[in-house]
């Protein structure tokens, strides 16, 4: 009979082709599956709570694996995964939990980060870790154009090809908090879920609302379904998964 | 005539040899005179307020110049030198100061930050900016062990080589403060002037206190010159020059 393991992993996203799997073999997942076919010569396979893009970074991912033969305890799975990972991925703990656990089916929300550098010179420790949008920043109107996606809607313009791989784009933003310190500006996204894309994009909304290109009401408009237009995508570097919740 | 250009820098220390000059020509003073090069095509020598050895970050360098030929504003100089240079060295500001100015002999003090990770997983966000010293942390110790460094002493046993490379040792810490989050130790370290490698041996010494190694009246002593023990020097990647006054 096999257990399943639930992991908590962190990862600077910079050197990874993303979450899932890929060809080149250098995807989070991929260096995940290595280190425990190192360990236990068992070929398992990682679930995810979700993917994260290349660049994407994690504090906080879940993930769970199902063990056939395995003696290890969560702390000894936590030291032999981490001794056969890079330093850039990290497991911070592991539990062994019911078979009806499911990383991503029973996840029941989620938080993001996404973080914006206004200052005119982008700080070389921020580097690949922050959107660098320089110059002054209307806080209020960004918190104006961040309150618009809290609730429900029907998120399909604000999700990569439109969110065809869902059946359903509905989601709920719980709470966008709004955090300003200096030249960063951090925005904190919790939700029942998230399209492929999603936050990015709303990111990208808010800081073309903010720059005077896009108006609060057109924005409005374009949540509401009514504008087909094209949307600026945030880039990954800014982007961090905070926390699933179960 | 010539005039003199102060610089305000910051710079992520891992992927450079340091500060200083350098064969390998892979010194942030060298990126920064290959700068100047490419843009007056006159070859100036970048005076910094002091070294900072490879893997130490700056948040606040300092350093001046000589042009014989410019007519650039402070402002031109900033965008020019930062075109020019790799995006993990930034010039934060420039302006034009009198010839009685050095970055060097004019510095009253500095600050520096030391880092230390004390959780049993290193963060990957952390990683090169931090000194990983797993396991629960006396913080009244280190204070305590902080505490005794605080004002005018003979630094020579806290110094590479000794202090040998400068004719006088004596050095007054201003402050050391000391601030925990979560799993993060920080020190910050303020005085008239510093020996090489003082910080990471003052370090080192701290935590080898908070881990039982030495204690606080050994240490005193150690700093009163009756113990020639050897130091424990903490590594480059926990420091930061945070900034030099004048």
């Amino acid at each position: 009979m096999s257990r399943r393991l639930k992991l908590i992993i962190a990862y600077d996203g910079a050197p990874f082709s993303g979450w899932q799997s890929q060809r080149d073999g250098n995807a989070v997942q991929d260096h995940l599956e290595h280190a425990f076919r190192k360990i236990s010569t068992e070929a398992v396979r990682v679930h995810g709570a979700g993917r994260t893009d290349a660049g994407v970074h994690a504090l906080a991912q879940c993930a769970h694996v199902d063990l056939t033969e395995t003696k290890l305890t969560p702390a000894e799975w936590t030291n032999a995964l981490n001794a056969n990972l890079p330093r850039t991925i990290r497991i911070l703990s592991c539990r062994y939990v019911s078979q009806n656990f499911h990383a991503r089916f029973s996840a029941k929300g989620k938080t993001y980060r996404y973080r914006i550098w206004t200052g005119k010179v982008l700080l070389p420790l921020e580097l690949g870790r922050v959107w660098h949008v320089p110059g002054p920043v209307d806080v209020d109107l960004v918190r104006a154009a961040a309150s618009l996606f809290v609730g429900q809607h029907d998120f399909a313009r604000f999700a990569a090809n439109r969110g065809k791989m869902e059946r359903d784009t509905i989601r709920t933003i719980r709470s966008i908090t709004l955090r300003r310190q200096k030249e960063l500006l951090t925005l904190e996204f919790s939700g029942d879920g998230f399209l492929y894309k999603m936050v990015r994009m709303i990111v990208g909304a808010i800081v073309d609302c903010s720059r005077g290109k896009i108006s609060v009401t057109e924005l409005k408009k374009a949540l509401a379904g009514r504008d087909g237009g094209r949307r600026l995508v945030a880039p990954a570097a800014g982007l961090f998964l905070v926390r699933v919740r179960y």
